[in-house]
């Protein structure tokens, strides 16, 4: 019998039936308990494995000042920037050194999602990613709110989803990873983005689902870290993460990557 | 019969049983494999659990310009200061939203382990923590390198071991957690600390051991970040963690934690 005929996609993991198995000689085969605590305390298995390769693509946030002459150096704190893709790259190769994994970074300010397609067959395909980490949308709507761009939420979906589309088809094994675009309320983002903003981290979850990606929900996270510190701790613009912001989204993208 | 007779301590936990039950549900309770593998991917349990209120204690780098006149005020940014203590604490605030845990920093700049002790009544036993992490140790070999203090590494561990053993007395179900010395090789820190301050990991090491504390090997982590960035990424003077490096203790505290 294979377990990937029995399982549910979410608790199906090569590490859940070992450490099941681990605790069913521990306990002597006795154990019961509430399967309902059981499904909610349930991680997901990891996304990375040996030898992956990982791309985090997006725009200034993924960016965060990334030195582009080393951009071919996979691990490297400077070609990875000083963001949460540096951030999270750090904590998964510190924990699994052993696991000969290639690490690259090609965010780049301001983009859009059509600056990502314009760019996806050098900057994306190319690379050979195993994981494909993608964060995007902030620009899509800030620029059409200060009048520089006349792309709607629904171009943002129907690129995006194109995009994601033709990743696939070129890359078929490809472990897809969306990121939630997020705000804070403070600096540049005012009331004026609301309800709208909505709509575009509602359109990148259905990207998401649709592609039957893993989602990194940071607006979430935001949302609750705001208890803690206020916004501008988090990002002084709204916008661009603070380090302890970068760090809590590493946190947060580890968390649904699942290192 | 109870789990507790069963288990092996460091795997021995509600968590650990109710994934496992889950686990054993999922595959209908035909789950068999290498319990060697198992074991190797096994989590530690939680040491946090609901209604806890969790202590930060120690130095410059987790008091980290805490605000000291909102000291007694839980879960805030300000009194937990812009370290280590206050990423760990965010991180667990926003994943346990719902666990009402109340946490607190008491760390101060310039402390060595006799300097807790002075302190100890009021700004640990008194706050009754459920969870009580220290990292202490490394003003014990500065200042004694500068000429500034003439305390030992025989005074280091055995002034640490008291003050455990003395908290131990006064909170018998105290959960501890000791965090490993370290210090970059660059700025401040140059070969005399060498091979000295390996001397006060392996006491703080066995501090803990003897306490049967848990241990967070932040010197580890350290010792293979710098494959990744220099070491004034993490720490320009050697002693002080930049934002990325607390970031990285961060995620070691909380590993280690079992958050």
């Amino acid at each position: 019998m294979s377990q990937s005929q029995h399982l549910p996609p979410r608790q199906s993991s090569r590490r859940d039936f070992v450490r099941t198995s681990a605790a069913i000689a521990a306990v002597g085969g006795t154990a019961v308990a509430s399967t309902v605590q059981a499904v909610e305390h349930a991680e997901h298995p990891s996304l990375i494995q040996a030898g992956n390769t990982i791309l985090f693509q997006g725009d200034s946030i993924t960016d965060a000042g990334r030195d582009r002459k080393t951009a071919d150096k996979p691990n490297q704190q400077k070609p990875l920037g000083n963001g949460y893709a540096w951030l999270a790259s750090a904590a998964t190769l510190v924990e699994r050194q052993d696991k000969d994994l290639r690490i690259f970074n090609r965010g780049i300010s301001g983009n859009k999602v059509f600056q990502l397609a314009d760019r996806w067959q050098q900057d994306c395909l190319d690379l050979k990613p195993d994981v494909l980490s993608i964060l995007i949308g902030v620009n899509d709507i800030w620029h059409m709110l200060n009048g520089n761009y006349d792309g709607t939420v629904e171009v943002y979906e129907k690129d995006y989803h194109a995009l994601v589309e033709r990743t696939k088809q070129a890359l078929p094994s490809v472990k897809l990873v969306i990121c939630e675009p997020f705000v804070l309320r403070c600096g540049a983002v005012d009331d004026k983005w609301f309800p709208a903003f909505d709509g575009y981290r509602a359109a990148a979850k259905r990207v998401c689902d649709a592609a039957g990606a893993v989602f990194v929900p940071f607006q979430s996270m935001f949302d609750r870290a705001v208890q803690y510190a206020p916004p501008e701790h988090w990002a002084r613009d709204g916008v661009h993460p603070s380090p302890t912001g970068a760090a809590m989204m590493a946190n947060t993208w580890l968390r649904a990557v699942g290192v």
